[in-house]
């Protein structure tokens, strides 16, 4: 706590610990919501966020420079994650029921009866991100998949979006109202404060802590989180650079396509997505010029857009010169010039034995920059990939007689990547049930998880074992006469639904 | 590495990387075998194991000290629990196969298909536990389910079994010459050198760690773990004492007879089980005397029985000692005396107010000891629950009657422990899929998982989505022509079979 004054930190202390306790509180009430209610409680937010109306979308494009039409896109998906995460709920699928029935008569001994289901962690703090001011904030993915999975939210509002915040943290609250759960369900704690943020991971009631941002950040949370009395996992994603590989026969037959599409994706929202593509691979051949003169045409025609806070801005500026400075880095273009809060685009390339030599030309720039790394040959670019650090996409531009290429790659893009895509874009996340927003560390600090799409509720739930309990005593849905439901169980290890 | 000389430090980490090099390589092939021909490796293993006679249980018994009976049901479990996971390989539900079919026509823009699979995280450290020389040491539950996952497995062998280790290791490797796998598919490093598991859990081509052992051994790793550049996780089974709670009703109809059932768990196997009763709760009532009586007289008359290590006998007698010296705490009986490496049971009780003043009491003393806190009411006995640190289990002995208080705990219990019982005993772990071997810190480093049971094969997977990829490169099961083999699908969210 280095930032705040002694009351001033006495104070935080005491706001951190009564949302903690009050989440705390509602935990046994809140996990023993049935599916409907729990379902209609999501719903409800959703409705409650679609209820400020306007006023939402004024406050979020006031605080972080985004245009009206992405916030009110990102208004949808975060409406539309709420709602799929009660269809989720309803299913019943996440509680991975299991039950192995007593076997009395076994020899040398009886089996008893197990039965097996998830139950929620406990109360998460969840760190919103400050590009996606409403799917990846107060009430967005961390948020929704908590409370899908049962467990309380305790929010640490993102100082860039602060209106923003407290007009969808009120319209949480409304909905727990509205739906008659104990106000600890949804904690909201509001401030620039670093030492509130720590405070939050540090509370003993605190089970699981998601995170949105920056690699320095999600590190610290995580080193506090494990240095606890009893350590907490953090869901923290964190940094990519996203590579796309540009395959030989798509190269020579749309180069220049692909130039202006990369162009494209790379300047997208100001290049503030955490799957921008940072970095393009290819090796030597025909459409490689057409492909990066295409993409210099695009981008030095590029406006410049504004940034998200002035930090970001600052990072970025650093970013795009120190990269500028490196030997054998050559500027192939740079976007519009703009105001002091605008980002400027900026194109690069190099060459694969000068990115192999300079690790720091794989860091993360924040923004509209990117590097295009002209390999020798395949052996080069296979050389590139195993050097990269874990990422959240991978992406292969490809035409049907790559495919061998392609095929023999993709054991080791696997290894690096959470989602491996051909011939898109990594940028514009879809929030599906067979999406994967995640990958190896680096990228996130957990690879087993996903933060977008449903399997995230998986983050928040641990298996307890129920061993001999009498039917009355059984959670409802391990019932016998529960089953027939609808909701799938492993029975004696056969899945039946 | 502290405990060995410079050229044998060399020595060593030449052995290590020479094995994580030897398995990384593997993995490729490793992961890219079909089901079939996994579980049938799992199958030649156990067979292997069976097929190297009495030979193994000899050299168990010599080690260990544990009787014959004891070492041929372990190895019963071992070869189970590898043909469980066989079983399981081939049903192949742990791929949690996902597919978003695209959806071209969709507005304001078109989704791509998407189609999820899990994939193994990479080779997987294992150090065994040493009272489990079969059953959880170098092919028991870890490895049987890394190498289901997909993993090569690098075992550190048992100080205290090393020719069990090594027979066992020596069947493994045929299998995997039998089977036609590359030799890395397995490694196994002998030695008492504590240098060489850290350098193991160091090595960058681990992805994961399985450990059961005591909690200094397993935050020592994990924090090493969590350390390196990369981190990884640790899945690290430590220390539990195992509540049992004797609800009034059942003491006062049965309390002799729970007194002499309790004994009877206490001292299998000389204590020396992760799921031993240490702690008994209890309101003072009827059949409380009745039972603390006949759990004496069974103590008293106990055989005294060798332990696994000299070192284990020395922490053994340490914590007796420290536990009867404690104010408050009266010795209710002692077992018989034996020899030098035998252990005497010690049964003790107190009161919850001396239980609750001295936090000292509820560590584990790895054995045949136990306490038994008296509680003045129900609120005491919560009171020392809400204290308690995370266990594998806990158990209620309970009637008809209890149901009511049993109820009302529950929701507490489940927050403490992976696995509540009802009227029996938490030693004797079964090895099936509603089975949970696992627990809030510090029973494990990670209450998501099991060690024991199907379910433990998801700690070595990891989530990969694939977007647009065309049939020919997707995954086998995951393309369109695979459904309708029985492997379980969410598709657009729904599960089919």
């Amino acid at each position: 706590m280095t930032d705040t004054h002694p009351a001033a930190a006495a104070t935080l202390t005491a706001e951190v610990a009564a949302a903690c306790i009050a989440a705390a509180d509602a935990f046994t009430a809140y996990r023993a919501t049935g599916r409907e209610e729990r379902a209609v409680f999501l719903e409800t937010i959703a409705a409650e966020i679609l209820a400020i109306g306007d006023d939402l979308i004024v406050a979020a494009m006031q605080e972080s420079g985004l245009p009206r039409a992405r916030l009110e896109g990102e208004r949808g998906r975060t409406v539309g994650q709420l709602r799929m995460f009660a269809d989720v709920v309803r299913k019943g699928a996440w509680q991975q029921l299991r039950i192995d029935p007593a076997l009395p008569d076994r020899q040398p001994l009886p089996r008893p009866a197990l039965h097996l289901r998830m139950i929620p962690v406990g109360p998460v703090a969840v760190f919103g991100a400050s590009n996606f001011p409403l799917a990846f904030s107060t009430a967005g993915g961390d948020t929704a998949s908590a409370l899908a999975a049962g467990c309380p939210v305790v929010v640490k509002g993102h100082p860039a979006h602060p209106r923003t915040g407290a007009l969808v943290a009120a319209a949480i609250a409304r909905a727990v109202e509205v739906c008659g759960l104990p106000a600890g369900v949804f904690g909201h704690l509001a401030g620039p404060s670093i030492a509130l943020g720590e405070a939050l991971v540090q509370d003993p009631r605190i089970a699981a802590v998601g995170f949105t941002g920056s690699r320095a950040g999600g590190l610290a949370l995580s080193r506090l989180a494990q240095a606890r009395k009893v350590p907490i996992p953090v869901y923290a994603e964190m940094s990519s650079i996203n590579p796309v590989l540009l395959l030989p026969h798509a190269l020579k037959t749309r180069g220049a396509a692909l130039g202006k599409a990369y162009a494209g994706s790379m300047t997208m929202g100001a290049g503030q997505f955490c799957t921008n593509p940072g970095l393009v691979l290819a090796i030597d051949g025909e459409g490689l010029e057409d492909f990066m003169a295409a993409a210099a045409q695009e981008i030095a025609a590029a406006a410049a857009q504004t940034m998200l806070t002035s930090g970001i801005h600052e990072a970025y500026q650093s970013g795009v010169s120190t990269l500028e400075a490196m030997p054998d880095v050559e500027a192939l273009a740079r976007g519009q010039a703009g105001d002091a809060m605008q980002g400027q685009a900026a194109l690069f390339r190099t060459n694969a034995r000068a990115f192999l030599a300079n690790e720091a030309m794989s860091h993360e720039v924040f923004g509209a920059s990117s590097i295009v790394v002209v390999c020798r040959d395949a052996d080069e670019l296979t050389a590139v990939l195993e050097q990269l650090e874990g990422q959240l996409t991978v992406t292969l531009h490809m035409d049907a007689a790559d495919e061998a290429q392609a095929a023999s790659l993709l054991p080791l893009l696997e290894t690096i990547a959470g989602r491996i895509l051909a011939n898109g874009w990594p940028t514009g996340v879809e929030v599906c049930h067979a999406m994967v927003h995640g990958g190896p560390f680096p990228a996130t600090s957990d690879p087993r998880t996903t933060s977008v799409g449903s399997l995230a509720i998986d983050r928040f739930l641990r298996p307890v074992s129920y061993q001999n309990l009498s039917e009355t005593l059984l959670p409802p849905e391990l019932r016998d006469g529960a089953q027939g439901d609808g909701v799938p169980r492993l029975i004696d290890g056969v899945l039946t639904l």
